[in-house]
């Protein structure tokens, strides 16, 4: 097992990263301060390891709540379903949610402990490799409005984030490959060394080899763990940690929640934040070459769908959280390993760069 | 006009208190950072108060929201259409809110700002003397459940509260008084010398007059100052501004949100909190006499309703912010001027107080 740390003064906690954690009692109990547990998990994990968790809780008054699996149920109207459940249990304000599940169990879970009585302690315990790389740590929490992604939320620390890599066996190829969209933007953000080794063991990882999937979970932790310190409340750095995010999320508001994965999004995402970045001449054909090549190699999209028109696509991507007074922000790469925020592009380059990127 | 100041480093913010502020723009504006404003209000502010403010946001993109006006509006759906608002007017991350109204439209609004893209600024013009002198200060913002009232929430502090004294002109009767619930409590917590004064002003408080009513807020408003810089979060001292609350949140959800007014509970609960704090020994008669005085003298209520059993009243209370590991916890009083928080009494103590407190 390895323990990694992210610093936030009297806030900062570990992220604990190894195969068969999930039982382990000495790793969970500590970091709960009353007696109240409530595990927020969905019915396709539940099955998996609801039962495992539980038993490493006895001594405590411990529940569950099993909500339906997908990112179209991450809304207002589930979070109240956990007050619900927290209320008619009489929970207090030292009572504490544990998230078992993928990045839609944690920002709900982490968005129910952000708001319940103001605020109570929260586990994550992801499942999936997009919740072990990225949205497990770093305390963004939320949920979806019909009208936008992640527009309600809070940011709220866990106490403690727990990820089991043997719980990635389980995971389904597609689930698998949408994770390594988000350790592949580490990569192109912030470190290409990262990125030449993705490319050199992209097959290892892509079999589940349990040290090459640990390493890349440590890498990837490792990054955003240095960033959340740096910058918790994203007035800076942290934003870089959106490459791809801003067309992501217009796909996926486009398609509907739940038919695109996240982490797919993102991917495509990607490759067109790399395709701008060589229109604004930061970067060359040979680099969006290399974004395009490692993300189909991970079996990813780099097409958006044919159906979104550029109207509909600027305009979802109108509603993100990076655009300041009516502006359009995006993350480009300035080269493979350096990202940047910029609104320094013309608006004939955005829809070049929506066409040139949509499947035909 | 009198500023005071919330203590809080970074974010510190000022209280404005004094007639006519309400159009003063360069009392607002320095405290907007973006472009976009949405004014929160309700049906009954709105025709009084909504255009002067507006006014004074000339040079803004600003818009207003008007809802329904009573505490059974107080919910998860009023918010969401408050984000829904915001995300149709593609309101970004500098936007600012502005609650113009009572205590219910502060709590909604400071909970929608926390909330929305994870936090945005907000700024409170409390037009209620309850709002004036206690839930605009502080940041405590949340809406009720069904099962429990203010369970959903977060501290989330505004940029600045403007108290304009002039607006308690229109204020109904009933709603002066359960303003004044709450200036009483901040005497019997720990001002005895300023309850002497409310005993001898009250009835200059409840004729309206100017310099009686700004002394009041003034004094309230640095007393919930000075506790709120001392414990922001409520880990201590500040669980003693909600002497009466326990009692009066039962009131309150028995009744049906809305029938009793806050303030008109909360005073009924600080009657029943002096009953069981003799019963403990600590108060004498003449004390509770006191305190059963003040509040009548201001057409307040001291007896519970008659239709709210001793199971229903233990049920709702079990239901609190302060219970911990299931223990009831109840802010008494020492003496006339001195509170407490404690777990220290009977039940039998208990079902007594609520017996002798109930109107026949």
């Amino acid at each position: 097992m390895k323990t990694l740390s992210v610093d936030l003064g009297n806030r900062s906690y570990p992220i604990h990263i190894g195969p068969d954690l999930l039982g382990k009692a000495d790793l969970i109990t500590p970091h709960i301060h009353g007696k109240q547990v409530l595990v927020v998990t969905n019915d396709t994990v539940a099955p998996l390891y609801l039962e495992k968790v539980m038993q490493s809780l006895s001594g405590f008054n411990s529940n569950s709540i099993i909500l339906p699996d997908g990112e179209q149920y991450k809304t207002l109207d589930t979070v109240n379903d956990i007050f619900t459940r927290l209320l008619e249990n009489r929970f207090n304000r030292d009572a504490t949610l544990i998230a078992l599940g993928g990045g839609v169990i944690g920002d709900i879970t982490g968005f129910a402990a952000a708001s319940y009585q103001r605020g109570i302690d929260f586990i994550q315990i992801p499942t999936t490799l997009l919740a072990q790389v990225d949205s497990s740590v770093g305390g963004k929490t939320g949920v979806n409005h019909p009208l936008g992604k992640n527009m309600i939320g809070a940011f709220h620390q866990p106490n403690c984030v727990i990820a089991d890599t043997t719980t990635l066996n389980t995971l389904e190829d597609r689930q698998l490959s949408a994770g390594i969209a988000e350790v592949i933007k580490y990569g192109l953000i912030r470190d290409s060394d990262f990125l030449k080794w993705l490319q050199e063991n992209m097959d290892k990882l892509l079999s589940r080899e349990p040290d090459t999937l640990a390493y890349a979970i440590e890498k990837s932790c490792q990054c955003k763990a240095d960033i959340v310190a740096e910058d918790e409340k994203e007035h800076g750095v942290r934003a870089l940690l959106n490459l791809g995010h801003t067309f992501g999320h217009a796909i996926e508001a486009a398609s509907g929640y739940g038919n695109w994965l996240h982490g797919e999004a993102v991917a495509t995402g990607m490759a067109m934040a790399a395709e701008l970045s060589h229109r604004l001449g930061w970067i060359t054909p040979n680099d969006v070459d290399i974004v395009n090549t490692i993300l189909k190699t991970a079996n990813l999209p780099v097409k958006s769908p044919a159906e979104i028109s550029n109207d509909r696509f600027q305009e979802l991507m109108a509603i993100d959280k990076k655009v300041m007074d009516g502006t359009l922000r995006l993350v480009l790469l300035k080269s493979i390993g350096e990202a940047i925020v910029t609104d320094q592009f013309e608006h004939e380059q955005l829809l070049t760069t929506l066409n040139h990127c949509r499947a035909v």
